[in-house]
C-alpha cells in the first residue's frame, strides 16, 4: 500500500468510489479536524480518533447551543488550516476563510439550513448529516405514547395520583398481529419497523419512490450498530408514490398504527387533512406525529379526534408550534402532547461522533461518505 | 399410519413419548372435547379445531368469571363422555363424574389451586397449564412504564392537562446500550428480552437452576410464534443460584432496569429487601414488578424510592393488594403503580385456544403435551 499519498488538497468527490490504494493516507497525515460542538465530548473519544489515525490534529472548541456566528476561539490561523470540521449548520466558514476544508460533518440530522451558503453551494466540499442519530429515541416516543395509549396507562396515572385502586372496564388490546405503517421509511421508520416486530406487529412501509428491488430497499444512512432495518427486510409490505390515491391505498390498508416520518416539504405539508382521516376512520388507526407539525392540518386532526375518526394520537410536534396556552388541541379527545421533545437524548453527540469516526476512516480510504448530503436532492 | 387405534381409554402419559405409529389418532376419534370459558369462543377457532380433528365432538358452555361450581348446563350424561377439557382451574368435575377424561387444558398460567383437586392428585390425567399467554401484554407494560419514566411522559401528561408547552430540563437516556435484568428468565423475561434487544439494550438472565449449556437454555412453554426467546440466545450473561450472594451477584452486575418475573413461592417471598435495594443503588437501577407485590418488601421499597436509592420503580402488583387509599406507596417518589392489570388481555382466549389446538395434535400424536404440570414441581 502507497500511504500519504493524499494530501490535504485532494478534493473527496461525494461521487466518487474508491478506485485504487494509491488515494488511501490511513494516518491522515496533513489534515486537520476542528470540532464545534454545543456539548461536551467524551475526551475518549478524542483519544479513539487520534489513536485511530495518529497523524490527525484534532481541537475541539465548545460553543452555544444556538450559536450563529464562528466562536472567537478559532483564530483565522487555525481555520486555513482545518480540513475536516464536525460543526452545527449554523457555524460555517467562509469558502475563502478554511481554504483547505473537504469533509464537513453536521451536527443535525437535516441540512435545510446549509442549502443556500457559500461553502455548500459554491464548492465541492463534502457535506454529511447526522441523519440516523435520532432512530432509536423517537422510536421508543413512538411506541411508548401508543403502548401507554393502548394500556390507558394516561388514566393509570390519574388513578394514582388520586390513590384509588380501579382498573379499567375494557382488556387491553396488545401489539400482537397489529399492524404498523410507517410514513417515510428512513432511519426512524426503521427503528419503528424493528421494535414493532420484536412486539409482534406487522410493518407496512411507504416511500415517495418505488422499492422494488431488494437493493432499492437498503438505506444508507447511519445507524447504531445492530439497529434499524438497513436492509428493509421487516415490512410485509411496501407502498410508494406521490399521488393522493397512492397515499390512500396506504392509510386505508388496515393500519392499527399510522407512524409519520417523513420530512416536511412543500409536498408534504398538510398530507393528512380530512380526506386522510376519512380512509382511516375505517380501522380506527391510531396516529403518531414526529415529524413536523404542519404536516397535518391541525383542525381536522381536532375534529377527527373529536368525532372519534381515529383512536387517537401522539403528537411530538405541532402546528403552530409552540401549541399556544389554551388552543384546543391541548384537550382533545384521546390526544398525547410532547413539546418537541423525542429527538432529545443523552446519546446524542455519541452518535453523531460515531458517524464521524466512521466517515473518517472512509476518508482515509477514499471512499463514499456515509450520510452525504446531495447537492442535487438538498438533503 | 394405523389410524384410529387410539380409543378414549388409552392413558396420555405426561412423560411418555410418541414409541409407535400404532398410538396415533390423527382424526380423535371417540373422543370428547368439553370448553368451559368465561369469555366467547370465536366461532371460526371452533370451526378450526373440527377440521383439524373431524371425529372429535366438541362442546362449548360459557361460565362466568370467578365461577366456583360446574355449570348446570353440563348434564352427567355428558361429564361421562368428554376425554379432553378446557376450564378454569375452579370448575373441575370429580375423578368419577368424568371417568374417561385424559387431558385437562387450563385457562390460567398458575395451577396452584388444582395441586389438591383429586381430578389432580389422584389421577394421571395431563394438565396443562396457560404458561406464555401473558407474554406479550405483560412485556408491553414493563417496557412501556420503564421507557415512560425515562421519557417523562408523567410530567409531560401533567404539562398537557396544564396545556403548558414546557420541556424537561434534562435528556433522555434512551435505552441503547443499557442493561436488563430479568430475574426469571420465563415466558414473560424472554418477551423483555426480545424488545429489549431489539431497542438496544443488553439482557442478563437469572434462573433458579443453572443453565450451562446450549440446550438448557431452552423454553417448552408456549410463546406466540415469532416471539419471546425460546432457545436462550439473547442473553449477554447467565446468572443462577438460590443464595443471597447468587442473587446479590446478579443485582450487582450494573443493571439499569430489574424485571422481576420469578413465581411467588416460599423461597422467592420478601427476596427484595433493603439489602437487595443497597445492591442495586451502585447503579441506581430501576425496578418493574410485574409478578406478586409479596416478592418485594414493602417498606424498605418505600424507603429506597424516597432516598432515591434507585432510580424509580414500576408496580402492576403491591403488597398489601389491592393497595389501601393513602397507603405511602402511592405517592412514594418516582413510582409508577397500576392495578394488577398488565396480565390482561383481549388476545388471552385466543392464545389459550392456540395452546389447546397445538396440544390436540400432540395428543393425536401421542406426542408430550405443551406447557405439561408436573405434579412433583406442581407448576
Amino acid at each position: 500500500m502507497v500511504a500519504n499519498s493524499v494530501g490535504p488538497t485532494n478534493a473527496v468527490s461525494s461521487t466518487t468510489p474508491a478506485t485504487s490504494a494509491t488515494a488511501a493516507n490511513p494516518t491522515l497525515r496533513g489534515h486537520k479536524l476542528l470540532i464545534l460542538t454545543p456539548t461536551v465530548v467524551d475526551p475518549n473519544t478524542i483519544e479513539k480518533i487520534k489513536q485511530a489515525f495518529p497523524d490527525l490534529q484534532v481541537a475541539a472548541h465548545k460553543v452555544e447551543f444556538f450559536q450563529k456566528s464562528l466562536p472567537e476561539g478559532v483564530p483565522e490561523e487555525e481555520w486555513r488550516n482545518v480540513t475536516i470540521l464536525l460543526t452545527t449548520g449554523n457555524l460555517l466558514p467562509s469558502p475563502e476563510q478554511a481554504p483547505l476544508l473537504r469533509y464537513v460533518q453536521l451536527f443535525s440530522a437535516g441540512a435545510n439550513n446549509i442549502l443556500n451558503n457559500p461553502l455548500f453551494k459554491d464548492t465541492d466540499i463534502t457535506f454529511c448529516s447526522a441523519n440516523g442519530v435520532h432512530g432509536p429515541q423517537i422510536t421508543e416516543w413512538v411506541i411508548t405514547t401508543w403502548l401507554a395509549f393502548q394500556h390507558f396507562l394516561p388514566q393509570y396515572l390519574e388513578h394514582q395520583r388520586e390513590a384509588k385502586w380501579r382498573r379499567a372496564s375494557i382488556a387491553v388490546e396488545d401489539a400482537v398481529g397489529r399492524r404498523v405503517g410507517v410514513l417515510g421509511y428512513g432511519a426512524i421508520g426503521r427503528q419503528v419497523a424493528r421494535v414493532a416486530k420484536a412486539l409482534g406487529s406487522e410493518v407496512y412501509a411507504y416511500t415517495l419512490h418505488p422499492r422494488d428491488t431488494p437493493e432499492s430497499r437498503h438505506d444508507e444512512a447511519y445507524s447504531p450498530p445492530g439497529l434499524g432495518d438497513p436492509e428493509g427486510l421487516i415490512p410485509a409490505r411496501w407502498f410508494s408514490g406521490s399521488s393522493k390515491e397512492d397515499l390512500h391505498a396506504f392509510l386505508g390498508s388496515g393500519l392499527d398504527l399510522l407512524v409519520i416520518s417523513v420530512p416536511l416539504t412543500p409536498k408534504t405539508t398538510h398530507l393528512i387533512g380530512a380526506a386522510e382521516f376519512e380512509v382511516l376512520s375505517a380501522r380506527k388507526t391510531y396516529v403518531s406525529n414526529i415529524s413536523r407539525g404542519p404536516i397535518i392540518k391541525t383542525d381536522d386532526l381536532i375534529d377527527a379526534l373529536e368525532k372519534e375518526t381515529i383512536r387517537g394520537a401522539a403528537l411530538d410536534v405541532t402546528d403552530p408550534e409552540p401549541l399556544p396556552d389554551g388552543h384546543p388541541l391541548w384537550h382533545a379527545k384521546n390526544v398525547i402532547i410532547t413539546p418537541h421533545v423525542s429527538g432529545i437524548s443523552t446519546a446524542y453527540t455519541d452518535r453523531v461522533l460515531a458517524i464521524l469516526l466512521e466517515n473518517l476512516h472512509r476518508f482515509s480510504e477514499d471512499k463514499k461518505l456515509l450520510n452525504t448530503v446531495s447537492r442535487k436532492e438538498g438533503y
